[in-house]
């Protein structure tokens, strides 16, 4: 019996009493001091940088997850570095997993739906094969992308519910040019109401024990006027909320996220963790550590 | 000087008389017993699954390629192998140029500015690190979701532009989900038209001397009668034609792509050449290059 992504979630939110989650978005060019000093000095650039990238993925999980629920790895900036890039993905999804957290994969994937099944096979799921099942990344949620309608996202929500895992889709993302297409009027509402509407009914058959949905929704922390609009349109969703510190969401003001539930909110923060108070300012873990944890703590008693 | 990319593909277009793109959808469960044959029979199941697909797909490039112009690689596929997937993804590339293929990785990305940007290096671009240059996968072009707005796909535009790639947006999709949001009325026109605008725009100031740019369109051949529509709101895009073949487009209809320039459309077809005749009856590969040449001499002559 696979225990449902929301009650885990929900039991983790309710024992580390944080909605925090840690953004791995780790920069070859921008890595922890610690990270680069364990590099052998000589070898391929790919395999150092990636050595790199884990371990300052470790680093960072080791210094701020305590406060946190979950780690959220961004795929992009493992891919860029190629094989190597996701077999360091796959060691920071395990170091991850060490520290109690739960891990998500952000890829924002959307495909027709043969091609949605391979990304469920790739991040949640495995691959049969003639020489034996290959597994996945082994992610306990995923982020999609909806553009491409129902059809294309019930092979990653149906692969994720029969592994306890989640999937948040892009309601309202929180980069300023989301208001191109997303704010469109679409018939008289919004087209983020409409991806709303579409991520509750997809939802809406799978809820825990907690009343929460394995079904949930990004929601970009920039625009906090509008959750209580989207909390209303989703009311079992859980909100995957980037944008505070670097991006200037204010925490404080995120309130309606969590109406429903404790665990209803998860609030996402990289840069502003892992790069608090700029570079060269004495020991990033300590900073880290501790902006991790004013985090936690403003945001646990909205 | 970078090439520009519709003018590199303009130029193998009249060449070898095609627009077919050859769609590479490695399924490890459905392979060409010449990609079995060669396992060493023992081993990692990914690495051997990640090989037996890296020589299927070079087996398909064989075969069909003669009569294509490009490959589509679906990411997905590769993924869903991990670390061995994506170095399979990197052989299979350099197959392609090989044969003097151009190469679309067919992933669909669409993120915030800053992880665009990782995107681009991993796919078009390179990525400093610490320990020297990390190359990308070199694609020659490359699929963007649009959702997250414009400011989301300038760094996959510019990146691609710097590096004689092209872009395709995805604008009216293959898949009956398509209709869910894309169809949706906008303000007075459907979102995909919408999206078609936000193409041509991004397009405009980016065309080679053919007179196409190098942000083209995704526009499904299974809804040929909206590509006169699409072709009127982007007449300097190159449309990326699926769904031909298994799910039931005719070629016969696409005609409307084709009128600014006989390079402004590209047919992709996957399961049609690479699994033409369903299995079990005779050699696949000679199946392939009859089905691609078919849709070679059909497609030529619109």
């Amino acid at each position: 019996m696979v225990e449902h992504f929301a009650d885990r979630l929900a039991a983790l939110v309710e024992q580390r009493r944080s909605r925090v989650v840690l953004g791995l978005d780790p920069d070859p060019a921008a890595l922890w001091p610690v990270a680069l000093a364990g590099d052998p000095g000589a070898g391929d650039p790919a395999q150092r940088a990636a050595d790199a990238v884990a371990r300052h993925c470790a680093a960072a999980i080791d210094a701020a997850g305590e406060a946190c629920v979950a780690v959220k790895l961004q795929l992009a900036c493992f891919e860029r570095l190629g094989a190597a890039g996701w077999r360091a993905l796959a060691e920071v999804r395990a170091s991850a997993a060490d520290a109690g957290l739960l891990a998500i994969a952000d890829g924002k994937r959307g495909d027709v739906p043969v091609t949605a099944s391979a990304y469920a096979q790739a991040l949640v799921g495995c691959t049969p094969t003639p020489f034996g099942p290959v597994a996945g990344l082994g992610a306990d949620a995923i982020t999609a992308n909806p553009l491409l309608g129902r059809d294309s996202l019930d092979p990653l929500i149906d692969a994720a519910a029969a592994t306890g895992a989640g999937v948040f889709l892009l309601v309202s993302t929180s980069n300023p040019g989301a208001a191109d297409l997303q704010d469109l009027d679409a018939g008289g509402a919004a087209l983020h109401e409409r991806v709303a509407a579409l991520a509750d009914a997809a939802g809406a058959q799978q809820t825990g024990q907690c009343g929460l949905s394995m079904v949930g929704a990004v929601a970009g922390a920039t625009r906090p006027e509008r959750l209580a609009r989207l909390r209303e349109l989703m009311p079992r969703a859980i909100f995957l909320m980037p944008g505070v510190g670097a991006q200037g969401g204010d925490p404080a003001a995120l309130g309606p996220a969590f109406a429903p539930h404790p665990a209803a909110g998860l609030i996402t923060a990289s840069r502003s963790i892992v790069g608090a108070g700029g570079e060269g300012h004495g020991d990033p873990a300590a900073r880290a550590a501790a902006a991790a944890e004013d985090l936690r703590a403003v945001t646990w008693n909205l």
